[in-house]
């Protein structure tokens, strides 16, 4: 399996602890359809290893069992190109398990880079961080899932991005578009 | 309903004619998910109108109670923000129908715009589409589903866009994630 372009740069699709609609911390459903786009997006921008989190069982074991299906199963053979997307994907059970298995695995702990659908005090901007992943570091994105990341998440990562602005207030994008818009914007090539 | 602020420009997501894997023009199928990802991406762009293209009148059927039962269905109170993205979305039959309603409605002919996995001969760049998308027109981005618009629709487009580079040789997007990309490479506010 060839090296991508950015693998030193992991993501996190985080199912828990996230809000729901109405504020409270709750595990978040994983969809199907987030753990293929996200799979595809990341392999695109060549993206390290894609975790997706959740500590209940059952959705671990849908997860992983759509993973060897593509992977090794009839699908592999069926489309490979989604096989190859879902090489680098797994599932986890938490994000301090996601940060042990990138520390064990690459020998240094990650600088964690979380997004946030609203401003926030110390969010900083694209074209830092485009300068910042320059460096020769683990580094790894988290994304939240539901209505967004729970706050001590938010509080102890080491970097927070400044929410995607459209052309409007309106912003609920779905995940699968954030992680896209937000690879986009700091691996893209734009010509 | 306000006014976005790129309301002169429209996106149509083609289900007929595409190919599919095999080479084969198709009618490929509508998925819901496609409907409500265009339709918050494009909301949050402020992109004038969304038509879902299909001539399958049963797809079409699907389509109409989707985007009823989020604009005035139990939907509507239970998450205003999915019927807000939905305000603007609608079904139709062809690419000419879209050409032709967009004319009747705005009172001038679109100019089309194609989006393509592969490299074309006439096809420009992103800072040059920018600059087009300011002129006081109406315009008509046209994604392809399945395995992209067939090719007399690319022939006759008055522009076709780069494809998206990632890092990677692998182009496999989702067709949620091509659109949520370029939206915001042409509209997005960057910082």
């Amino acid at each position: 399996m060839a090296e991508g372009a950015h693998s030193n740069i992991h993501l996190a699709l985080v199912h828990f602890p996230v809000y729901n609609k109405a504020g409270e911390v709750v595990v978040s459903s994983v969809t199907t359809l987030d753990v293929h786009d996200s799979s595809r997006i990341c392999r695109t921008y060549g993206i390290g290893a894609l975790y997706i989190v959740t500590p209940l069982k059952t959705q671990q074991n849908l997860v992983g069992r759509i993973i060897s299906h593509w992977k090794t199963g009839h699908g592999a053979t069926y489309n490979p190109t989604r096989k190859e997307a879902l090489l680098k994907t797994q599932v986890i059970n938490s994000l301090e398990d996601v940060i042990a298995d990138i520390t064990e695995r690459f020998g240094q702990k990650p600088k964690t880079i979380v997004t946030h659908a609203r401003e926030h005090s110390r969010s900083i901007g694209y074209e830092g961080m485009r300068k910042e992943l320059k460096k020769e570091k683990q580094y790894l994105l988290v994304f939240g899932t539901g209505w967004g990341l729970e706050q001590n998440i938010i509080r102890k990562a080491d970097f927070v991005l400044n929410p995607i602005k459209g052309s409007e207030e309106y912003n609920h994008l779905p995940v699968r578009a954030a992680i896209a818009i937000i690879l986009d914007r700091l691996f893209g090539v734009l010509r």
